[in-house]
């Protein structure tokens, strides 16, 4: 069994760094906190013995060694950068209990024939960068590391200068490590586990997922004198596209959501009305012929929507992985240690991304859930509790020995 | 007549003054490009003899004498600040054909009983710190300088910190200041004296305006992994509440509009369902009666979309005005210089607010308008001819002459 309180402290010391408004982080990827971040993991990985090895795109490799020269790395990770009102475990619990894990196997003198690499995933959330996943999609051949770099944050800074102000460009060729299996411990950030009552949710598939950004554009004009029969109102538009992708999600249940957290209006005048509005809609299922049902019911219903109010419309994806399955030999790992430890467990869907979605495009990956107090995650408010971290931690830690072959 | 060429001249050179991205200007009020312009039109105003006041709301007043010490003047005058994406025209054109007015009667050596004094009022648009007309209102008494002084930028700055910093809190107390008339000359910001081909607009009325600032707050969650049925979506309330607002306005037609310039999600990232909304519904109307009503159909009915949603729903009034009617004995004089010069008119009603609405409060005040192009404003496309501008400013040297009495 691991330590969890050791886990547990080293996840508290974590969140000081970058805090957030209301008890939660901001330490959103390649700022001064991200930075600030990674520097306390490599500290914690350097006193555990492992060897740091860092990618073009800032991802970490932390390796304990293995016994075979030749045997293949067992991955073991998640990210620690965070959504700007972010939670403490989002990401950072995967991370941390992989250390864990190569702490406990230090404690206990195991030693594994596959090296085992406990690894932070640069760009995981896509909030500062769209998309999510940034760096394990390059690694996985997904993006090139010239679309990666080219990406830009709201206030206009490239990723690649971002990285490399930061000072985290590594020399490592991305996506030239080969992988013996990757596992990713993650909250389930959904409310099922809780509902359900169970300790630990074994992953079998992840759902894939749609970010259409759409541009609508209006005419500038005067709130107060511009009578209502001669408005081009984009951002009544926007209004009523959201209402129909509201419909579109609901009529597709269940297996499906749909909705829109980002909107931006220009000029953003209260006496304006809007020349342009941008927003991404998000759209997720795990049946793929669902999700691009939706994606085209939304893409045919929008332009009619925004002809009615003489509104330009411009749809863009910005953003899309497939539904993924699990290997079937990591996830019977992962369920069989569940039981042996006597923890409560259920086959789950992971209704978010994670880096394991991609990084299972080039090696046989799964992931291991607990369950978060209301569901709650991309919120400040999200809480787990010590209970819940470890038995997650502990069922990580089981099957990622039996699968480095002890 | 004035000297049209010269009014242009002088427009195109304040133009310069805090350029926009797309022809027209970002001169937003008390910003490092407001003092420029403010300079500028300081340095015009001394070349034609005019003694500068500056009252604490930063409220620039030059004059010009009369011949009588115990005649209070006549004043003339607008905005110089602009929206974040403005025209050069809305507010400047008032301002720099009030100072075309003097220059023609300094030109002609014209003497009048009434001194005449150029002014330009601090914070009109309200983009930068709500509520518009801001010092105009604090001059008639409608809003305290210390209500003004603790207005907000989006960005939290303080108006009383930024009207220091850019140097302009002048000495003279608000509203101290008496005035035998208010004239004040500007584009029509809508499309009907154009439609109507006329040259000029005697503005009879003002229509009333209400803002109500909602903010909405929901539950910030995952996009992703929160199923439909547990989603407390404050955006979607915020769509709904943008339909309602059309169908209030569409309801009370012809003589009212309704409409939102300005929406803030948070916090904003693509895929966090938002947890806050705030956004702010603009309504007007000539017509009191209607004008109240539908504040209160939209207050009535914006609580029960949230309610359905699970949504919080709180509103705040953040600007108002009553509609206005302006004094008859102007409006004749403006419809009668008009007529004297041979150019077409019509009365109308100003669809936008203006500082002569405040203004109508404390003295008898009136409005000249010319058309623009397309009625549009709030536009960087926001565009006049040199013709136009000239008969506007023909008509107002003539009733403000005869107002001041020669
Ligand atoms: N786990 C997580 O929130 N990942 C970000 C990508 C997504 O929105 O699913
Ligand atoms: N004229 C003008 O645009 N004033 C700003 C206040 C308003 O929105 O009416």
């Amino acid at each position: 069994r691991v330590n969890g309180d050791r886990l547990w402290d080293s996840l508290m010391d974590m969140a000081k760094i970058g805090p957030g408004i209301a008890g939660g982080n901001n330490r959103q990827t390649l700022t001064d906190s991200d930075a600030e971040g990674r520097s306390l993991f490599k500290k914690w990985c350097d006193e555990a013995g492992l060897t740091m090895g860092v990618d073009r795109m800032g991802t970490m490799f932390a390796t304990r060694a293995g016994t075979d020269p030749d045997a293949l790395p067992v991955y073991v990770g998640s990210h620690l950068d965070t959504q700007p009102t972010g939670g403490k475990y989002d990401g950072v619990l995967g991370v941390l209990a992989a250390l864990e894990v190569v702490r406990t196997m230090n404690d206990l003198g195991i030693k594994t024939k596959h090296p085992v690499v406990v690894t932070n995933w640069t760009n995981e959330e896509g909030a500062r960068f769209a998309p999510p996943m940034l760096a394990s999609g390059v690694f996985a051949g997904v993006h090139s590391l010239d679309f990666a770099y080219n990406r830009r944050d709201p206030e206009g800074n490239l990723f690649g200068d971002e990285l490399k102000r930061i000072g985290w460009v590594g020399d490592e060729e991305v996506g030239a490590r080969k992988m013996h299996a990757y596992f990713e411990y993650h909250i389930e950030q959904g409310p099922i586990l809780e509902a359900e009552d169970k300790q630990i949710g074994v992953v079998t598939h992840c759902q894939g997922l749609w970010w259409l950004e759409f541009t609508l554009t209006g005419k500038e004009a005067h709130t107060g004198s511009t009578p209502m029969n001669m408005r081009v109102n984009a951002g009544l538009a926007m209004s009523r596209i959201l209402e129909m992708v509201q419909g579109v999600a609901m009529g597709e249940q269940p297996g499906a959501v749909g909705g829109v957290g980002q909107v931006f209006f220009s000029p953003n005048s209260r006496n304006v009305l809007p020349g342009k509005v941008v927003f991404t809609v998000d759209i997720r299922s795990p049946d793929k012929a669902k999700l691009d049902r939706m994606r085209a019911k939304i893409e045919a219903e929008a332009p009619g929507i925004c002809d009615a109010l003489g509104v330009g419309c411009s749809v863009e994806a910005i953003g899309h992985f497939a539904p993924v399955t699990f290997d079937e030999k990591l996830v019977t790992s992962v369920r069989s240690a569940a039981e042996r430890l006597g923890y409560s467990h259920m086959n789950i869907i992971s209704g978010a991304g994670h880096d394991a979605c991609w990084a299972a495009k080039v090696a046989p990956a799964t992931m291991v859930m607990c369950p978060c107090v209301g569901g709650l995650s991309h919120n400040e408010a999200e809480e787990i509790s010590k209970e819940w971290a470890t038995a997650g931690a502990d069922v990580l830690f089981h099957a990622v020995v039996e699968t480095a072959e002890i």
